[in-house]
């Protein structure tokens, strides 16, 4: 079998086509799980009786859905009736909810079957879970959708969901590269997943194509996606923008960023230059207020009662968050709907923005999960950001570069990222 | 002792003076809660040793803030580590969450004593509890904060958290005769609530005077009303809307509203009419619908696994979500901006709006929880909205008249209901 049957999209042909049951494809996903898991580390809980059973109940039924017999992990801030969810944090350690998330219900309707929990940083913000990077143990697959990012890169799963509130889902799949898309801001409904910021928390998926992403998003949101990217069709216009982050890119990802033009324009897409307008640079701080300002709201129960449970970096932020004034957070808030106004402005002229989805390639694990410089401006504009994976360092590990559209425009992006996916593959 | 003396503004000042401990003010809430809960049924669940245990506490230490020993019920929507969860629902009969929604969290931080858990229809829906009207035993309390509102309005506690999607505070308040205080849409983090609409759940609070609901949403939200509410300064202009709902109110709230103006007047506001823009009229169909929309998603689980325990309404509610369409929702949302700007140029030529809280008095209760028309398009637009209780129909059952200001306003929505509430006590 080739990587392709492997995809949501390849399972779902098989099974379709009577190659595949939903059993035998659930097999498959353990065996990979068993493979790789010692010392990949990407779960925090497996459920392979209940996935089989599943599997088995989906295989004597009708077609369910979107999704039917698709295996995917589920990031460990989402509640799941049938397992623990424990957030990364050990204030979680026995938690097991009496419901699923939205998001996880609404996959399941679609005939999705959860393979199991896969690993978050404490509470979606930086501490790391054990999870290292799929194609090097000695490097971070990035965070907070650490094992989520790690389990679609190793090939356990095509799909795994994602949240991202800084740089959460763009940046752990430009680290394993993989495909992670963070739809428009609300598009996925946020119930029963944890919150750590609730007007930046933004629910996702990493998967392993552009299509695999867009079936994801489509079954669970009901927007259009599939057919936009299997046509994948030509960008006329791409906007290359190298963001307000520009000068803290590695000279692998400079090299390699800057020479995308050549290929797109032989591709047959026109690139211009697209330099953003200055509120985008007061962006990165102001999303770092907005979030320290929410997670002390949001956090609140974990700080008063299990302070010492807290990682020291957590602390700081709640720490941060409590000494930041309404008014400060007022005025913050009120930036985005100047940037929104200010990125359509930037649109206008193009079809969509591509922009580095990190610094560079994953940086080693002893130095934390990675920064969301390049992700922080996009998560609080609200935008639709997917990460393409394609491009490499000479050692060959994955550097990602993100596509972008303004809010609401979901299926302009997923189709300029599976035209993008194709170019960067051929 | 005076009403006055059980308000949380009269309860801080006895317990700072030394005329009274948290523990005494605690104590004489449950003797309230017994002497009345039997026919009252506003609770689901009573925390009393709990509750004395903390009062005791902070008898012992410094004052803790705002609501240092202050007395108050928790929406049983609101996840609360001590007490369990049961949202209205036979679904989630035996849940104890492992933690506090922020709401909670922040209340119990200012100093607030939990005593117990309110009434709350099914999922902050429609389909009622056990609650009866303080004021008439045959009536509803209103809903979704029933038990909320009709703690408060019995007197057993100063404050009770409430949550409004459509009408699910000012409704409430306005049939038992109290406070109830919906802020601006996000000023109070949702984190730990129960979601029924995300777009549209608030988080707010019943409270027994405008100081009370301002003292709690300033302790949660940091935002300054405690120094509005006192100083209670006259409006100069006041609109007053009738709203696309009027043709629906009753003989009584049309005779008492029309019968506002000379009394403001007299107090020495001026009064203007205010009509509502055209869009307003399409506010009441949208705001069910996204209501729909958002539900179908964020109770999938419900769906899914417990579709029978859901009630005929509720399941009505879901199967319409699930049949509308993500362009007719996303065609819906962007009507929020345009409605907000059209309010906008309404409030510009006046300080605030009143517009009554609901068609009349309590209906009875076998005809459900009322109809939360007079609101749901103020929660559409996110506006405070604040009920003021003074009128009352000829047989003294209770008549709200709503204060409404932009999005964001919330101390000058604050400051002149603290007025009107003198004006229509005199």
């Amino acid at each position: 079998m080739t990587i392709e049957d492997h995809s949501a999209v390849g399972i779902r042909r098989r099974i379709a086509s009577g190659h595949a049951t939903a059993e035998t494809v659930v097999r498959e996903a353990f065996e990979r799980i068993d493979a790789r898991e010692p010392t990949l580390r990407a779960w925090v809980a497996l459920g392979q009786d209940q996935a089989l059973a599943t599997a088995e109940a989906l295989d004597r039924g009708p077609e369910r859905g979107l999704l039917h017999g698709v295996p995917f992990g589920v990031k460990d801030i989402m509640a799941t009736h049938d397992l623990p969810t424990r957030c990364g944090s050990p204030i979680y350690r026995d938690w097991q909810p009496p419901f699923d998330a939205a998001v996880v219900a609404l996959a399941r309707r679609a005939g999705a079957v959860m393979v199991g929990k896969t690993v978050t940083t404490e509470f979606a913000h930086f501490n790391p879970g054990p999870t290292v990077n799929p194609h090097d143990p000695a490097r971070t697959p990035g965070g907070s959708s650490s094992g989520s990012a790690a389990a679609v890169g190793a090939g356990m799963v095509p799909l795994a969901t994602g949240t991202q509130t800084a740089g959460s889902i763009v940046r752990p799949a430009a680290f394993c590269g993989v495909v992670g898309y963070k739809p428009s801001f609300g598009l996925v409904d946020p119930a029963g997943v944890k919150p750590l910021a609730v007007t930046l928390d933004t629910i996702g998926v990493l998967g392993a194509t552009v299509a695999d992403a867009a079936l994801f998003v489509e079954a669970v949101s009901g927007l259009g996606l599939v057919a936009v990217a299997e046509r994948a069709g030509r960008p006329r216009r791409i906007g290359l923008c190298r963001s307000p982050a520009w000068d803290q890119a590695s000279p692998d990802m400079t090299a390699a960023f800057l020479g995308l033009p050549a290929r797109l324009e032989a591709a047959g897409a026109a690139v211009v230059d697209c330099a953003l307008p200055p509120i985008a640079a007061e962006a990165l701080a102001t999303q770092m207020r907005i979030m320290a300002f929410e997670a002390a709201r949001a956090l609140a129960f974990e700080a008063e009662a299990h302070w010492t449970s807290l990682s020291p970096r957590l602390q700081s932020l709640l720490t941060e968050g409590r000494a930041l004034s309404r008014e400060t957070y007022a005025r913050d808030r009120a930036l985005v709907p100047r940037l929104r106004a200010a990125l359509d402005e930037v649109f206008a002229s193009v079809d969509v923005l591509i922009s580095p989805s990190a610094a560079g390639v994953a940086p080693p694990r002893d130095g934390g999960t990675g920064d969301p410089q390049f992700n922080r401006l996009w998560t609080l504009a609200g935008t639709p950001a997917i990460n393409v994976p394609g491009l490499r360092d000479p050692a060959g590990l994955p550097l990602g570069v993100q596509v972008l559209a303004p809010v609401g425009y979901d299926a302009a992006a997923i189709e300029a990222a599976a035209w993008l996916e194709r170019v960067l593959a051929g």
